[in-house]
């Protein structure tokens, strides 16, 4: 029995991190969709968005089996309800690359980033993008130096969330309506990434350490 | 035993009810501030929503504590799972609200919505009121009359959305490069508010119904 629930637990482990892994690769490609405007990178990123929802749902039914059919304590129940919330927090780190890749496919065949905003999400892709690879390497390896490493990454992502604002409030502004739209959308977006990465990587750390505190210190979002 | 477990769970219940009513406070009071341009007002809500991620903590707490405990098998554990999920997606409910009070606070004394988009978030606010309330009665009542309701409601945020959309693109928007990301945001808040509402409703019937299907519809975001 206990061989059962083991294996059973390594595959919910092992699932995160191939939900991770989609994760990464979907702002990734976002990112170049947005940047480079690559119409059909953009429908690959939206059209490959369903599975990691079915991920998602393959894990949680997974997840819920096991709390009624074994009715796990201590450590045991910790990591499937971290499980259960860190894939729920991953479906919407798909939905925000997504989002970004909609944008891209919106303005196509015209760059939806005007040229004075460039640079700054350039950075905040890379940024987004060591924030997925950090999860995933946070996941394999539970090694909390990734962790804190994510925190920074999420640091850079605030502070170049502010840069947008700065870009689109300046008066040397010259973007126009839809421009500010863009800009402030793709913002929001590659911020609250961050912050989902966050999210999982507390929620890791506190599995970890079992500090409840590091899970319950919000990021300010 | 079982009377002590009976009695959690009705608290659990009584949690998620109290949690809901906070969030139903928290989004009247930020429409008001922000269509009011009431400082004072916006401040209340920012300083609430503290309140809301506690109760979130006690009761992720309390649900831990009762898988831990109790082992609950079949409907008991769908309740309690659904209440973690529900009690996370609320405290999200409560941040949108405290983030429209902010964009209140930010532009005071200024209004920060322009009059052209006034009526509109008008609408939005009426309607996300509504989700919220319907929430708190669906809560209370499990009357999916309730949760067909809040769909409804939800519907016409996403189409009040596109409104904003269409006021900040149209050729005679006059709003300053601020105003437009302030229209951005304020709609995506809202609309995310809506969201969250519907994906409460939707596992509320999956507890009622029994239908896996109905809580996995996710509404397009």
């Amino acid at each position: 029995m206990r061989e059962i629930f083991e294996a059973e637990l390594r595959q919910v482990g092992d699932d995160l991190i191939e939900m991770s892994r989609l994760v990464e690769s979907a702002i990734t490609r976002a990112g170049t969709a947005l940047l480079e405007a690559d119409h059909q990178l953009a429908q690959e990123v939206i059209a490959s968005d369903h599975a990691i929802d079915r991920l998602e749902s393959t894990l949680d039914e997974r997840c819920v089996h096991l709390l009624a059919q074994q009715a796990p304590v201590a450590t045991d129940l910790r990591v499937i309800i971290t499980a259960l919330r860190i894939s729920a927090t991953m479906e919407r780190m798909g939905d925000l690359a997504r989002h970004v890749a909609e944008i891209a496919r919106g303005r196509y065949p015209a760059q939806a980033v005007p040229p004075s905003a460039r640079e700054t999400f350039v950075k905040m892709n890379d940024a987004a993008v060591h924030v997925a690879q950090r999860m995933t390497s946070l996941l394999a390896t539970r090694d909390l130096e990734d962790a804190a490493q994510l925190e920074q990454d999420d640091d850079l992502l605030d502070a170049l969330h502010q840069d947008t604002f700065a870009a689109t409030l300046s008066p040397e502004w010259t973007g126009t309506p839809q421009q500010t739209v863009d800009v402030t959308l793709l913002g929001r977006y590659y911020e609250r990434f961050g912050d989902h990465g966050v999210s999982v990587a507390r929620r890791i750390t506190f599995l970890v350490t079992g500090d409840f505190e590091a899970e319950h210190a919000r990021p300010e979002v």
